[in-house]
């Protein structure tokens, strides 16, 4: 069984536009949020310490989103992240945002690279980090 | 020869992450920037008369994002968008970010459906922006 | 004894700016994050609740902020609200940052006023938010 | 007569919140962008200049905010920036927006200090940046 990283997000009136629903860009954010949440609570690495101490960063260099339902203020719903793909420097994550029944309202992948901070130029993903990523791939059935 | 719509951006601090260069959410909110000034001030019917006079709303349904340049403060970057597909209620916008010699930083592709504002619906391209939006089909060649 | 509503932060690559530190009007999200935050876990009456059901709003209409230390990613800080003041039909909140240590890194008082969501007007505070907002009263010694 | 530094901004979607009117936070957004513009095209030194090459930051310390009418989707308010006080390393700068009659919507007070980006201390105005402060200072009558 790989895990699956979680975070809740509550809907705040600033995720939301004139139409009363999550405004899309909010849910760039929130993919950003996650990410940084699994190296910090997941991984238990420290993002900061990853780029402060180890030079090592990792941009989103591809990100393919499908939005199928809207989220509303005071609605909390999941972030679900887990790992499709790990490559050299590179690797797929899969994150999906689920409504309070489960059903998967935003479907995203987003392709992420690590490299170094201050040149951002591509690197290999360093071998503890990926000890760690390991038991986060899915199984691909 | 198909329009192009462009849209000049000024990197600034706030669209900067402690890398020094731009977050990619920031990203996001610049592609639905460039639909809604392109609603302003390509087509000129304005975003915000679309949804409350004529109950129109035009959500994202899919983002497909390729970030190959990161873009740094003081920058002048230029988002063009061009339409690649007009269905029966939907439609693909092509937007492309190019750095000041003219090279694509980050290039998108975007779906979006043309819905009733109040409930979400998806409704049929009305036939005056139907006549509106057809300059701007890039010829697929 | 009054009553401090608090609300954990954990400062994020998201909240900063290319200087490493928070960026200042990330502070005035989670200022208005808070009072949210407050309004559904401290008052527990729902704020989307509020505007939706109560057609009642609580616009921000004075702000004043102390900027007094910047706050780092990987950070958790403390956000801690207290009222000091309720009129007839508004009230003022303050709002201090706190580091891990307690120290005060930004203090904030906000004018709230609650007023019609439609219309954007003034209107008495209802009896029954007074009777749970009183237990939040500083005692102004 | 005293410069005034003028930016205009188009409200849009992005800006405003379910009750269809500018987001607060927004506004602080607003003010960050106006001080960097008037650093920008007002002074004309480059801000990004300033920390990259010059190592000075402007870090705010203290924010007024009086929020005394709001903005919707479609208005183009205009910035006005004029500078209130200058002493030995810090400055009050006057941010007012105004509606397209004229109207001041959002009045604004912010304190910034000149600072080492590095090490965010204080440092004296430097002499040339202080000339071209000069003529932005409003005659206090």
């Amino acid at each position: 069984m790989s895990l699956v990283h979680q975070m809740p997000i509550e809907i705040g009136f600033k995720h939301c536009d004139p139409a009363g629903i999550v405004f899309y860009p909010r849910y760039a954010e929130m993919l950003n949020d996650t990410v940084e949440h699994w190296i910090n609570h997941g991984l238990k690495i420290g993002f900061n310490n990853l780029y402060t101490n180890r030079n090592v960063a990792i941009p989103t260099v591809n990100l393919q989103v499908d939005f199928r339902m809207p989220s509303k203020p005071g609605e909390v719903i999941t972030s679900n992240l887990s790992v499709k793909h790990m490559g050299r420097s590179s690797m797929k994550l899969q994150v999906n945002f689920c409504g309070p029944d489960g059903t998967v309202r935003v479907e995203a992948l987003l392709t992420v690279v690590f490299a170094s901070f201050d040149a951002i130029r591509a690197v290999e993903i360093p071998e503890d980090l990926r000890a760690l990523i390991q038991p986060y791939m899915a199984s691909e059935s």
